[in-house]
């Protein structure tokens, strides 16, 4: 019996229930990336700096331009969901396709999702080495994943 | 009746032809961020100031290197559709397999594509607060496309 | 007959095929990153350079913060497979469901492939116009496979 893309496939909705959990952890972040600007008023454009921090001379939109370390610390956050996340998301369906035992795809994925959700509360709160472990963590599945898809492809 | 991946699925066709909109969109970005930059003559690496610029000196190549405004302001609309439409095009499938109603589908995915093409033209021309408004509307479609999963899943 | 997403189809077999040999080469950049950080002892995040780097004072934080050209480098290589390979990830699976005849998928991903191979080698070894050539096939067959799903949802 072929694996199929559907929620009727256990595995799959396994995958479509973590996937999501991961995801709105990583969406969750970019409003919190404009709370922050607001918050300091610090924006990356001057149209933003007039519109929402009410600046009224170049002055004011140059201070508002100005690098912020906050603010710079979430892009960071946001820049390594994009990188580990979003190759999840790409390898996470093909390997769904490989017709991995159930028990071991919920591990794979249950760990992923802890593992990222950590990698984010880490890194806002700067402790490391926890963050570097979860980063570890996340990208050995990818490469897990992909395993799994090589060896399903050769046969 | 389970919803599936295929083209003959009237609400993923929708899925498919939005999707495509809205990728082109974002893909001719990245000729055009290489046009702006070949027009300004500034490059990201100094081979490539030597190659397209024709950079004689050590001189050229460091003021080729610059950061120019016109060409940070391109890579943020580049950085924001790597945001908002991977997560989207992450998020859309799985919704597509919930089943929804062809007419909801079809507003769910036409406001994300036209959302995202006015918030181009917003950035570029550097218009708030209808950008903001834009980039609302977008991340709100992506948090509405994973309440829809959760819900299908944790049934 | 229907094309469908499964590894019983011949085309999204081949697709599961190349899109895992670029990503691994994609993902095989980050742990690369992380190696050349730790080598050059130059970090992102202050806490990093405690952990890693060893860092005692304020004054070795703030010297293994500041940017290296080496970093730089391959995060550009990094950010441009973001640009492509996700592009590609999100445009493929439906360009496998508009059922292309086998050859011509077989070119089309292959030739994507390798052009994504060779631009990383090219970039991490500043060699030009060789970079530019793989970044046009690239995007190239990005638009061509868009061109592909367009004619198959306007049907």
């Amino acid at each position: 019996m072929a694996a199929e893309l559907s929620l009727s496939n256990p595995v799959f909705k396994l995958f479509a229930y973590y996937s999501t959990i991961v995801l709105v952890k990583y969406l969750l972040l970019l409003p919190l990336t404009a709370l922050i600007r607001t918050t300091r008023k610090k924006y990356s454009n001057p149209e933003d700096a007039k519109a929402f921090g009410n600046a009224k001379s170049t002055e004011d939109v140059k201070r508002m331009g100005a690098t912020d370390s906050t603010v710079e610390r979430v892009k960071r956050v946001v820049q390594n969901d994009i990188e580990n996340i979003y190759a999840f998301m790409a390898l996470a369906p093909l390997y769904v396709l490989t017709a991995p035992a159930l028990n071991t795809a919920l591990w794979v994925f249950r760990l992923f999702t802890g593992a990222r959700v950590a990698h984010t509360v880490c890194y806002l709160l700067s402790l490391q080495p926890f963050r570097g472990i979860c980063w570890i963590i996340n990208i050995s599945i990818n490469f897990y994943m992909a395993y799994c898809i090589y060896q399903s492809c050769a046969k």
